[in-house]
């Protein structure tokens, strides 16, 4: 971990399963645009009500991600 | 959503089983007295401990419903 | 302003127009179910996007009314 | 304290007297409406000022009660 | 808005006109990059002065925007 | 920009025509005892209610201005 | 209260006889160089401690005085 | 809950199971050494990602236990 | 003051009578597991409520203390 | 500074040598993919300690760049 | 440290050379015009940014000073 | 790092020298009785003046260390 720079993205991940899963949902998303994701900070849990019930969780990450240097 | 209204209350749940289920059950309760729920926020978690375990989540939400303006 | 008490209630209005119009609509909204309403604090502002262009504001405003003590 | 939910109000209390009479005069209120009243945070303290002493201590509260569920 | 994934930047709009048109100018500059852009929350208002008047509001947005999954 | 000092105060601006106008009356105030005012930052918004309509909106400000150094 | 300007200090008061007497002793001293004091909220409360004991208390309070416009 | 006294202790529990699992293992290790435990508060909730996915989620608790008095 | 290190523990003293009584409970305990307290910081004040009075208040604190340097 | 607009990125810097070195990392790594660079602010400083000593620091900004406007 | 009053100023230094001197240039500026300065809080660190590079550190600090009671 | 757990402690650091060496001076003290340091988080930087000029930078870290598992 010598002098590495590492960069973050605020993404919000939503789910109808749990936190856990919403978690895993922006991530997997994540993914498709960055590499050498390395950390990620739960930022905000929120969520939809229908029904009066919980239709999605809808959890903001910070994803640390690193960035390759010359 | 044009020119609606939303009133928040804040509500405390909880539940021996998760913190999905303490969300759950608190919005089961809200329902009974608030109309037209919209939305949640976690606002906190934290918890009761027995015998070094943990005994029941507890989780702040703010709720937001919508008002029916005339 | 001798020993009153004052409570508060958290509101959100929306308005195509601005700031100050979602504070109205709010404002408006809430006189209808509370009087004695003294003052208001702004916690947050938001809105809505449609084509590239904001559709609504939304502001979160904390509501103080005066209580009537016996 | 099994499954309990709880709501929380937002309250301000004044006082000649001082801090903890401020508490006093807002929970004396807050018990006219609210059953149940089982714990308060302090959210904020300030005070209004008359020829350059203290007038009234007012303090914002947050009071939590518990919600007889069915 | 079913299992959905957003992405958040932050991005800071100025306007010698006032805080409505500093929020359209970062709108418009953001959407020659982003699509599907869905709402803002604002973060910091603030400005410069110049011969002790505002020159220009500057506000700082998060702007959420919609990810195209899979 | 070399190696100025910049001093900041904190004023409270109040209007009855909107929050841009608020701050104008703030830094037209502090102008009268401070020279080399280069920025502000919007701290609080709020104002007051009368007959449920806004009367003043007060907006309280950090005004940056330049240290002349020796 | 129409369009009337406020400027806010900090200042620091400490008591050793408890956290009403420690804002009475800041506001005594603020007198002296500030007319129109109108209100105050505390930002911190803190302490000595000496033998185990607190020896003085400190409460930093935030003092807004009306600013006499032109 | 008479006079009691109360202390807190910052601990981070990991788990790669969910948030729920990492606040028992947080729990189990801190009864190792620390008698009446009565509650925990969630400070920051965040993880390790391995290969896209999340590898450990980490939950940083405090942790409330009671102080047996002379 | 040369090159001392200090520590800093969290602890919630408890009171019937007053905020500056539970900061008293809290360092007398304090006092019996640590020395060279210097200082304390005020972090939340809350209390139970019993038949809609304060039942006790509960405070929190972060004490200061000298580490003795070998 | 007429319209401009800005965006802002989160980027962490690390460094053998000291809070400043970081921050140039971190500065050195963004100026390969971000022109027009103007300011950063630090977010966050910690660091990875190894044998009881500072073995990095990390330094965390938000740097802001201009946007080159239609 | 009996019953001392403080006041607290905000000032802002900036230096090409680091952190620490760009404190030692506030306090510098601060004392032409405070007497009694007896401790500073950090309360913002950012800076300027040319050519890729930092052009100067700038630190937001408050400063407190003894007020030389009648 | 699968299932470890940490800890965290306050530790308050002084220096003559600048940041950095009160950092340094915080780690070397904590090294005497904490085994398994990982990281540091810097949560306040402020100093004590003396004749105008700095006389000690003290810097508050949380110091994580890991906790050895049964």
């Amino acid at each position: 971990m010598s002098d590495h720079v590492y960069k973050k993205v605020e993404i919000v991940g939503s789910s109808r399963n749990g936190i856990e899963d919403a978690i895993d949902n922006a991530l997997r998303e994540c993914a498709r645009s960055v590499q050498h994701m390395e950390w990620f900070e739960v930022i905000d849990t929120r969520g939809h009500i229908v029904d009066g019930k919980v239709a999605h969780y809808q959890v903001t990450l910070k994803v640390g991600f690193r960035v390759e240097t010359a």
